[in-house]
């Protein structure tokens, strides 16, 4: 694999290059629409056009096209975080990621096969592997993305700014399944409201409520607020993001 | 099937509840073990010691027992509404849910079986229809729980509770996926951050900072701050929950 890479679109490299896309393309198209346990290796065959000698070049089987695809994402993922870096503000940055996940995942097909390669991913070692791989990618450069957020005083600095991550990335992938079920409804609203959500969990301020002990029990952000806030100085050797 | 429901164990019908429980019980646990699509109702049967005859006799097929086992959370989700309601307070209530679902959903088979039926539910009509209706009823429990929760000045008014609902409900998920694929941290310390986010989000003040104007950008969240805090009467009639 040490050949030098031609830029010629008519390169061996190139073509082989355009095959495996069309592979990927094919499979994915197949994946949406019928699921990927009951997509058949034939099938993806005959969507592509290739025979199946052809198809068995580029991947050994259904796995490899799956892992093949979340390296794909992975490297989407990377492309976000690049753009949420750029940003003007850490608001700006999310309503992005926001906006970005929402019409990425409206379709109900790509909903669906990002459900069931989680589901896969839950189950099969080797999917699992790779996507506990691109998810610690993105949990890193989000974090990072929101320490320096912190650093600059955008972002409340008492939250534990690895926990936010995480809580953001869970909070995507629901909006991306209720967009699905609640599809009837106006379809820039959900977004927008999580959107909102968002901001507001993570002004600078955060809740310091002089109501709070007019509210029944002892609500458990006060062990947010009872943190004295810490100035995170962002770790810049890991600011390549990941 | 107007036939008397009878109290004795040794009853017909109590035998055949009991059956129809236990096929869905080891179907459960092969959808668990090898996903949805890769159990076949061999295996089924096999797993629960009864001929094809007998199995068949309660349920026509997969489909038909994906469909049980969604009723069967729909009876969970409305005990698990009845519990938030007879809570203290709605800070408590939603810590509540935020910890059962964690519990429930923490051995990664039943996060993989959730997670597999979200993704069936996105592909097929049948299963789809299903999850939307449970969806739906319980997005308008909740709901309910938090305009009660508004009525009585616990939660801040200005916020959509139908759209808080969808907000929270996409927030449990993403938290049970997140919990699978970070499964090597702490296992409570990912439900603690999530339900200390919530009681931020939802305090009554909501975020009103002052320090807002010096970020960068408008937040979006001014939308909700903007609005004028509507007294919201809950409708009583629906407050059976479902």
């Amino acid at each position: 694999m040490a050949t030098r890479i031609s830029k010629t679109p008519q390169s061996p490299t190139a073509k082989a290059d355009k095959k495996r896309g069309d592979v990927l393309k094919a499979a994915g198209k197949c994946f949406r629409k019928t699921g990927f346990h009951q997509t058949s290796m034939q099938q993806i065959c005959a969507e592509t056009g290739l025979g199946p000698g052809a198809v068995y070049r580029y991947f050994t089987g259904k796995e490899a096209i799956i892992e093949a695809m979340v390296e794909d994402e992975r490297r989407q993922a990377r492309a976000m975080l690049l753009q949420m870096r750029d940003a003007e503000s850490i608001q700006d940055a999310l309503a992005m990621a926001t906006r970005m996940f929402a019409e990425r995942y409206r379709a109900s097909g790509d909903a669906g096969l990002m459900t069931e390669v989680y589901a896969e991913g839950m189950r099969s070692k080797r999917t699992g592997a790779v996507l506990r791989r691109i998810e610690a990618e993105w949990v890193m450069g989000l974090t990072n993305i929101l320490r320096v957020a912190q650093a600059r005083g955008q972002l409340d600095a008492s939250l534990d700014a690895a926990q936010t991550a995480l809580f953001l990335t869970g909070m995507w992938d629901g909006m991306i399944i209720r967009q699905h079920f609640h599809a009837h409804d106006d379809p820039q609203a959900l977004p927008a409201f999580f959107d909102n959500m968002i901001a507001r969990l993570l002004a600078r301020d955060g809740s310091k409520p002089e109501t709070r002990s007019k509210a029944a029990g002892q609500p458990a952000a006060d062990l947010l607020t009872g943190v004295e806030p810490a100035f995170v100085r962002p770790d810049t050797r890991q600011m390549s993001l990941i």
